[in-house]
């Protein structure tokens, strides 16, 4: 039998959550929140969860303040009665370091996943940002579902860029941008991209010749320092295009990597699983989908 | 058989790390950590811990974005082969909200100490807010053992305040404000407290007429907003006493409270529990020996 669901969410993440629970065809609640002077948090949270499949919608750009409120509001939803606590998470942190390079590293990505699955029933997010774990299952012990943009910024390119010209940032992403470019009848190529440090990328345009002319448009998983793209926006002007669209699920935009990416191309375009000026795909009608799924196989007989 | 000690502590808490290694006569060494661009934070531990009885050092003021770096030092030394991790805390957040006030009120009291002991084996700390639980076992399902600063304080009283009156803020001071009278043959009262918000407190002071001529000594487990010490200074005037001396274990002080305080007294003086200005009292050696104790009472025979 299907439980009452509620979905919770944090002030800054009101709007998402709002349209996610009307998606799903629930009610909606913000939990209240407020610091003391000693900056420790407080919480309170609708009183009434008994029996309730709680949805916990809380972002995870900048994790670590974010940390306490959200395992202290999924123990505070258990304590008052869910039935279970699962967490919709549109953008999901530390998926970057996930291994040991020196010997002594915190394999965040591990450590992360293991105190939030300690605390949560569930998960679902968007283009986590796997590199060499092939699937969120390696991480995480608890249920996972992934939310593909892909498809979403591919039909907002179709329907916004005439003569589009789709490109990837490295050789990982050639898979997902071949088909959203087959599915909009575009051409697409990649770029071969080396890291050097955190700040640091160095990038080779492979030879555009034959697409002379056309709309050149950057897709990425997640807009952070914003190094990647502006790099990618130089060498096409080196190579004679006109500035290029950005299409990216997370905007991130750290420090003034938004004001600098600006500069160089001629629009941004981001999905709102972060709250930013460029949202202009709403993930929400995916994540319902994504989250009645998964309480639909976590019902009780 | 006792296996090796190391004391690791965060950059912030350096200074008393090191004292607190020295006590113990074991090494030390400080947690390798910095920020990614997208706010992430990366940590590096000493690679050889196989065995090692890890003292986790981190003071607890500003909880919140100090909770992932400490959770995942904790994962991480265990994965690196630490016999155990135990915390030393020389503050320890989330005294105060110990009980639901209104329904659907987060106890974070409660639910920090569900996340805490998950994560680490045993937990030393000095004066914990304790209100509404007689103990940390209460809290805590962890072994944990308490550092009480009374004694240290009521020393350097002792030692650098001449005819002092001792005073403590609420009738729950009068058991250790008595005792710390006693000791060093000083005569004291306690004033009346009556809590209306986060930010405001009505004091009143008991009639001291039977003391006019000596300092008064304000003493408190901490001073965070420090309205209560600061009315205290207020009353103490008005009824013709100099300025306070103010003795705390745990200098908070949020916001602009510390400048607040040093107008209306005399002096101001703390334990090192949180880094600041008026730490005069080492907690190292106490701390030392209630680590000592516990790492003895959880040897393997």
């Amino acid at each position: 039998m299907s439980g009452r669901r509620l979905v919770l969410s944090w002030p800054e993440g009101e709007a998402f959550g709002q349209r996610l629970a009307r998606a799903l065809g629930c009610d909606h609640a913000v939990v209240a929140t407020r610091r003391f002077p000693d900056h420790e948090t407080y919480l309170r949270l609708p009183p009434s969860l008994a029996g309730t499949e709680v949805v916990l919608n809380c972002t995870l750009a900048d994790p670590d303040p974010k940390l306490a409120p959200l395992l202290f509001a999924a123990d505070t939803a258990r304590d008052l009665g869910a039935a279970r606590v699962g967490l919709v998470a549109p953008y999901l942190a530390y998926m970057r370091q996930d291994r040991r390079f020196e010997a002594g590293e915190a394999i965040t990505s591990r450590s992360f996943a293991r105190v939030l699955s300690a605390s949560v029933d569930w998960l679902v997010t968007a283009d986590p940002h796997l590199h060499r774990f092939a699937s969120l299952d390696e991480l995480y012990p608890i249920p996972s579902s992934v939310v593909r943009a892909a498809p979403l910024l591919a039909g907002w390119i179709c329907e916004n860029v005439e003569r589009p010209l789709l490109l990837g940032p490295d050789a990982e992403s050639r898979q997902w941008v071949a088909q959203a470019a087959a599915t909009m009848g575009a051409p697409f190529a990649v770029l071969e991209k080396t890291r050097r440090g955190d700040r640091e990328v160095e990038l080779v345009l492979p030879d555009l010749t034959a697409h002379r002319g056309l709309t050149p448009v950057l897709i990425d998983d997640v807009a952070a320092s914003g190094h990647t793209l502006i790099e990618a926006a130089r060498l096409l002007a080196e190579a004679g295009f006109a500035q290029p669209c950005c299409a990216v699920t997370h905007a991130l935009f750290a420090g003034d990597a938004f004001e600098k990416l600006r500069t160089v191309t001629a629009d941004i375009v981001s999905t709102d699983s972060i709250p930013h000026p460029t949202n202009r795909i709403e993930l929400a009608p995916a994540f319902a989908a994504a989250v009645c799924a998964m309480l639909a196989d976590r019902q009780k007989p």
